[in-house]
């Protein structure tokens, strides 16, 4: 039986496409949570698990740090999908409240961030707490303790937490909705990439994920590199910069570009690409975003 | 009197930065921190802040979005001063500890992302809160309590907190050290900027910061606004891609180029890349990083 990993717990947004993916699959697997991105990603380096589903970037957040950062240096992975989950977060509490009267808001650090317009407007009398995933947040209002370590708090009458999350996890813990819609825009979609070990085969609507960086004091090398993929007609759908972590003004850039990595001109220019740039790896080929419901 | 906000409380790595600016200010000013960047940047907005110290990007985890992110929108802003700050995190606790003993880690977010390695191998046993300042993080540990409103620990036996900020911040809240220089890099900096209303004048040792779009389905429209730059031999000492908030690969891009803004050959070429973007402003021009001591 296969393993297929993702960060959890119940009622993540990684569990939804984690679900989906898993019914999709044409062999046999089983889904497994771990609870933070760094575990799922060591379990998938280690080979304890064959496949993860790993959150990549958000329209309005940007990159997802851990994941982009991890991927740079996991030998032999391979970028086999993509899919786009509209992200929906509402505001739950565990009985009704007025947004008035919330002096807590719990979330992980992305929604929170999705929600800074909305928490500035109506909550800015609260504390602003960062969990590990929504669902830690979820589990927290359920048992009105910020932490099992401490105690209850003291003044019941004057303290009431609430959560951001998906809708599906308002159920799954019988959480009421103060607010549905909180997101600062309804253009508020999460790439995931499922990663394995091993490289597909063109599908001919694909596109390839490659991160690579420069020789830092020549002039325009950036330029020269990407010159490669515009001279080709090749469109980008991508480019990210994130710090190398040697110095400042010292980058990495992660591109997604049109095509398979087996296409004859794509292959020729990644291979110009890599002999113009100090450090390059294919992340792999895979097909254009599949867009889940939310 | 002028005014200069910074992102407080006191014993935070920008009030190092807001504290040595200000003993250089030319004119009488005074001092004012802000409990979040967002209230820092909305004062400076409203006109009442003359000039305001800003995080912007770390050697390690990259750009602070939210300030990069604000920067877009707010009118008339110019930044005048780019200053870097050598980061030495510590680990803090209110008696002296052992690693093992440690059951809670606080911080700010990007410290945590920073000292991830040294967290991961030596204090996964612990449960970790993100908070809105290294010195918030400091201040709980000293009160012995995550948050005021919740009561002190059920098993102070059982339960220990620790704090990860500098070295003047455990001076200043008078607490122990548990382990010194726990980044995960010691080419660990964080970057400020100083902003203003006024743009500088040229001092002939200056670079430039601009932030632009390009249109989203023209092949190659990011490459034609980098060879107006790469054609007139101007080195970029900085890239950074931010979501536009729009949809997913829509980015604005932020870029530090050689030169003042009143240089005539880069005023030219900014307004060359200008016309090619879908969106452009310029940032500022200011002088080449100082170095602070740590």
């Amino acid at each position: 039986m296969s393993k297929i990993g993702y960060l959890g717990p119940k009622g993540t947004y990684s569990e939804s496409v984690a679900q989906w993916y898993h019914s999709q699959a044409s062999y046999d697997s089983t889904l497994i949570s771990y609870v933070s991105l760094s575990r799922l990603l060591e379990a998938f380096e280690s080979g304890d698990i064959k496949e993860a589903v790993v959150p990549v970037e958000n329209s309005l957040e940007g990159p997802v740090s851990t994941t982009l950062d991890r991927l740079v240096d996991i030998s032999s992975v391979q970028v086999i999908k993509e899919v786009d989950l509209p992200i929906h977060h509402v505001l739950m509490t565990k009985c009704p409240r007025s947004l008035q009267e919330i002096t807590h808001v719990l979330s992980h650090s992305q929604p929170l961030g999705q929600c800074q317009g909305f928490i500035h407007e109506y909550l800015s009398h609260a504390q602003i707490f960062s969990t590990t995933s929504t669902a830690a947040a979820a589990k927290s209002v359920d048992e009105h303790q910020l932490d099992p370590n401490f105690s209850v708090i003291e003044n019941p009458q004057t303290s009431f937490l609430s959560a951001i999350g998906s809708i599906r996890l308002a159920r799954l813990y019988n959480l009421c909705v103060v607010q549905d819609a909180i997101n600062d825009s309804s253009q508020n979609y999460t790439r995931f990439w499922i990663i394995s070990k091993h490289a597909t085969q063109p599908t001919g609507q694909d596109k390839t994920a490659i991160v690579f960086s420069t020789y830092k004091d020549t002039p325009g090398s950036l330029v020269t590199i990407l010159e490669e993929f515009s001279q080709h007609a090749i469109n980008l759908s991508k480019i990210i910069s994130r710090p190398s972590k040697k110095s400042l003004g010292d980058y990495v850039f992660f591109i997604d570009c049109e095509g398979h990595q087996h296409d004859a001109v794509l292959a020729d220019v990644l291979a110009r690409v890599k002999s113009k740039a100090l450090f390059y790896k294919t992340l792999g080929s895979f097909p254009n975003a599949e867009v889940l419901d939310a």
